[in-house]
């Protein structure tokens, strides 16, 4: 008898079954996803030896988990595209996030200065008059010139984040947007290059982050898959006076970094 | 004749005006992305008046865009759940997204205090062997039992963040786990729950925020589409006196939720 007909032929029986085999499933769904957060933390600290994980016989053990549910857990990290399946190997490691400060205010190749070198590739710079919400927040009259930039920024060679940025021409009658224009901005932080520009100190940011979806455009700039989650960040940055000076939309590869730090209870 | 025909009789004419046309259709992309994140930021602090946008043409007017850039860009924030068009009203804010804070360590009914009331569905609790990476970060022998904790948390009533939480079930000689197990999880966060049962405050903890697309049944039980972007915060949290006491994995729904802070230079 097949099992639809055992369900309608003994529907109280039958409806149990269906109903412990979804319980069942949605058990070991959670159990997969309390080991893949596990594992996850484990491959993002360089936890596996050789970058390989143990095989799923012995994972099971370690975690008291199923066959399944081991299974089931590498599935979701594959579909994050952290770890790869290859025959005879075993379950590699195949990608790296960096970790970006959370804790001070910090340049991305600042940051990230013993991962590699940070190279950025200017898609668009210049002049433009700021819209309204961009005044507002760099203290400029709406329409002020000033300098926007957009940055495609690689981490030796790969593709993190993409930048769009603003910045006031001048402050007060220091010129910034002609030393701006005339800098290596391709190897340089634009944090570093508004210090040494201006003579003074970064001060504070007021940061704003989110996971979104990244949009088939912003995607295919990132070469990320279309739709991939992109930590995005919004930053504005202060001079140690409290001028504001930088204006900063940016999107992160989700599968490539995260942001670590320490918070305080009081 | 034909594009394609004219293209081919003058191949490098129709070359430059494809590639022209690719070029326009770049730029439009990235100033459609570019007005995108200035809409996203207002209408996530409430700058709309009755939470409705300007019409198409104001909007091209203000930020000097052409109709089609502004309909790109308000695709883009549609893709994201953020708006939704309707016919003779125009473009409405739909989704709200709740600042959580990153300056200090609080509990989720803290930090959304102002903005209703958090509720939890506790969809698992009970001791369970500690697997050897949370028993490492709790400072405990591997194996021995911790309290583990799966809620399905809710801002009035809808559905913000998945949270995995294992938690030392005795500090010293101090019983964390039977007191936890009888408290109202429901309506209280764990961190205040530890502060009354320890009478300690908590003191730091270490973060890790990543941005990752939602697996199938983590996106279900947060009632969200399947691959949406999901705020995942890695939470390590200690008591004042330094011992560590609470280890969570938070899935945060993108659309719902935005992590605010301060960050200092130095």
């Amino acid at each position: 008898m097949p099992p639809t007909d055992r369900i309608r032929d003994h529907a109280g029986q039958g409806a149990t079954t269906v109903a412990a085999h979804r319980a069942r499933r949605r058990l070991r769904a959670d159990q997969a996803r309390q080991l893949a957060d596990l594992l996850r933390r484990q491959l993002l600290t360089d936890g596996f030896e050789n970058g390989t994980l143990p095989h799923e016989s012995t994972l099971a053990t370690d975690y008291r988990a199923t066959r399944n549910t081991v299974r089931e857990a590498l599935d979701l990290l594959r579909a994050e595209g952290l770890v790869e399946r290859f025959p005879g190997v075993g379950t590699v490691v195949v990608a790296r996030k960096y970790p970006h400060g959370l804790d001070h205010l910090m340049g991305l190749a600042e940051t990230l200065r013993e991962h590699g070198t940070v190279t950025n590739e200017v898609r668009t710079m210049g002049p433009a008059p700021a819209p309204t919400p961009v005044a507002d927040r760099l203290h400029l009259p709406p329409g002020t010139d000033v300098l926007y930039i957009e940055r495609l920024r690689r981490l030796n060679g790969l593709p993190l984040s993409l930048d769009l940025t603003y910045i006031p021409l001048a402050l007060g009658t220091l010129d910034i947007g002609t030393a701006l224009l005339g800098a290596d901005l391709e190897n340089t932080d634009v944090f570093r290059l508004l210090e040494t520009i201006t003579g003074r100190r970064l001060g504070h940011a007021e940061i704003t982050l989110e996971a979104v979806n990244a949009d088939t455009h912003s995607a295919a700039v990132l070469e990320a898959p279309r739709g991939s989650a992109v930590l995005m960040l919004e930053r504005l940055t202060h001079l140690a006076d409290g001028r504001p000076v930088d204006l900063e939309f940016i999107r992160f590869r989700g599968d490539r970094i995260t942001m670590s730090g320490l918070l305080h209870r009081s």
